[in-house]
């Protein structure tokens, strides 16, 4: 604390630039790196600044992990699962089919080993990562048409983002890889079926409910998407320490807030969504249990070949395996009851 | 900003006393005010001291509200429904029947207009609260002969804390307030017949499966039990503004971080409680039907004869009512398939 309160007080000027793989209008989630540059500010007097980009503004969204390697800029915004093309274990950080929850994630990385197992993956990439919010569990997306089963899969197109794809492709999907802002014209047009996006508050802005109406869930294959901050290892090595604990705190209440902002803003998004003619559909049984089957294919394909992938998943399924467990009784039986007895205001 | 970096940097030295309302052998809990008092002291440069002292250094577990209104210390760390007592309102604050779970509470109070309505109550008690910690859904807690039906609960002595208490009491229940140290005697001694604590992570240091072996989920009456840090008003007003965004970003961390442990740890205590003779049930469905009838009940008579109830009621109720809708929803058909289909490691 005496080497802290001398960086403190000393108040190094440093200034950073922040390449969020996210639009301003999506702003639950590029919100969060504003919470986190804003508290950073704050903590350190006004010393440490952190500039917020918006994607495309320096760097385009999905080339951010990248930048951040490179060190084009100091610290990134992103979904680690948008580079599993690089190396499938990318996606452990953000979300992977029948994977964490927000809950269990957190804990998996703050007291579970997550948070070693990742830094020791990322140090591979010149990377240092911290939390950096969740959107809970997401919304399977937008149908054209109905799905009755697991045979009405094959052949759809679908906008569907990371690890997902190999999943789906198993069960007889096209995936297609579309950026946010050309979906819906996608979609109109049937050059694709269907898409997945995040949940109802970000979904109802691109309005997919008005040219693909049905409404699946639950997004399997996101049961929580976690985000993090991603800093360049050598920038981050320069900070004093007393920022250092700076960043590690402020991206923690980023974290804490952008999940407390979803739930916040979903509920009203849904009723809006339902008023404007979305239909809820759940997944099939068929659909579910042919997913999770083919999930556990891909990752023994993957541990099979991949080394990175093999260490993360073995520290992971241990953990998701006994978070199950405990997550089926008390929070589960309660969940059961508070959601089919209405209590009216 | 400006403000904020000259108080900083101009190291203003404070130290204050923090009483915890529990003992240091619940680590977990009594640990969450040893994060937020560590973090202060490193992102203050060692300048803003808080010093932790635990149930019955300073200050008994259950007087740390008043300790704090009356400024014995400067701040604590409790759950307020120990002093529903004194206002019902103060149950808002930890955990009511039926309530909010761990997610949608942090969300209510950062998203949702909790903060604010439970900040205004909280002036009338010369205090200003923050978020301090969750144990997420609690257990149901040990019985020494199982319950098949509500009928089961008259006459039943049950060691229970709080507003649960009323609400128990409705359905023939006769609630005993013991401390947690006299809870396993009475059991022994079969002057009570069940008691709850919290989840398995705590429940297993006091070791009650030995003498109450039947394990009753969930503990409907604590969907998500919330601590917070309790702050004299006059002596949170004399802080410089620096500090005071420290208290804020501290405090939210060890609010995110007592959850994480909680969730990181129960799943094997369980696993250990189960190994030595546990027996878990889930409560019967009439049990938790007649519980929520008496629970609204409560609530009715509580609101018509007290206007700080209702109108933190009125705020509450409408957010937990969509909030249960939308968490029925992608969230609960998740936790359905997940938790009945495991993914052995």
């Amino acid at each position: 604390s005496g080497a802290a309160a001398g960086a403190a007080a000393s108040g190094t000027k440093i200034e950073w630039t922040l390449a969020s793989s996210f639009p301003k209008n999506l702003d639950t989630i590029y919100g969060a790196a504003e919470v986190f540059a804003k508290r950073v500010k704050e903590l350190s007097g006004g010393n440490f600044i952190i500039n917020v980009k918006a994607a495309g503004e320096i760097v385009p969204g999905p080339e951010v992990m990248n930048a951040v390697k490179n060190k084009t800029v100091q610290i990134g915004h992103t979904a680690s699962y948008y580079f599993f093309g690089t190396d499938a274990t990318f996606a452990f950080d953000t979300a992977v089919p029948f994977g964490l929850t927000s809950r269990q994630h957190t804990a998996w990385m703050m007291h579970g080993g997550g948070m070693e197992v990742m830094r020791e993956f990322f140090k591979q990439h010149n990377i240092v990562n911290f939390l950096g919010g969740n959107t809970g569990t997401q919304m399977g997306g937008w149908l054209k048409k109905e799905i009755k089963s697991v045979e009405d899969l094959k052949g759809l197109k679908l906008r569907i983002g990371g690890f997902a794809g190999k999943v789906l492709s198993k069960l007889g999907v096209v995936p297609q890889q579309i950026p946010g802002g050309e979906i819906y014209t996608a979609l109109e047009k049937g050059t694709i079926d269907g898409a997945e996006w995040v949940g109802p508050y970000d979904d109802e802005k691109l309005g997919f409910y008005k040219v693909a109406p049905n409404y699946y869930y639950p997004g399997w294959w996101e049961g929580g998407a976690n985000l993090s901050f991603y800093i360049n290892a050598e920038e981050y090595a320069k900070l004093p320490d007393a920022y250092k604990v700076i960043v590690e705190t402020a991206s923690l209440e980023a974290h804490t807030d952008m999940q407390a902002k979803y739930d916040a803003k979903n509920p009203m998004a849904l009723a809006s969504l339902l008023g404007n003619g979305a239909k809820l559909h759940k997944f099939p049984d068929d659909v579910m249990m042919a997913a999770f089957k083919a999930t556990q294919e891909v990752f023994a394909e993957e541990s099979a070949k991949n080394a990175n992938f093999k260490k993360v998943f073995d520290s992971w399924i241990t953990f998701r395996h006994n978070q199950m467990q405990w997550f089926g009784l008390a929070e589960k039986s309660y969940a059961d009851f508070t959601t089919a007895n209405p209590w009216k205001p």
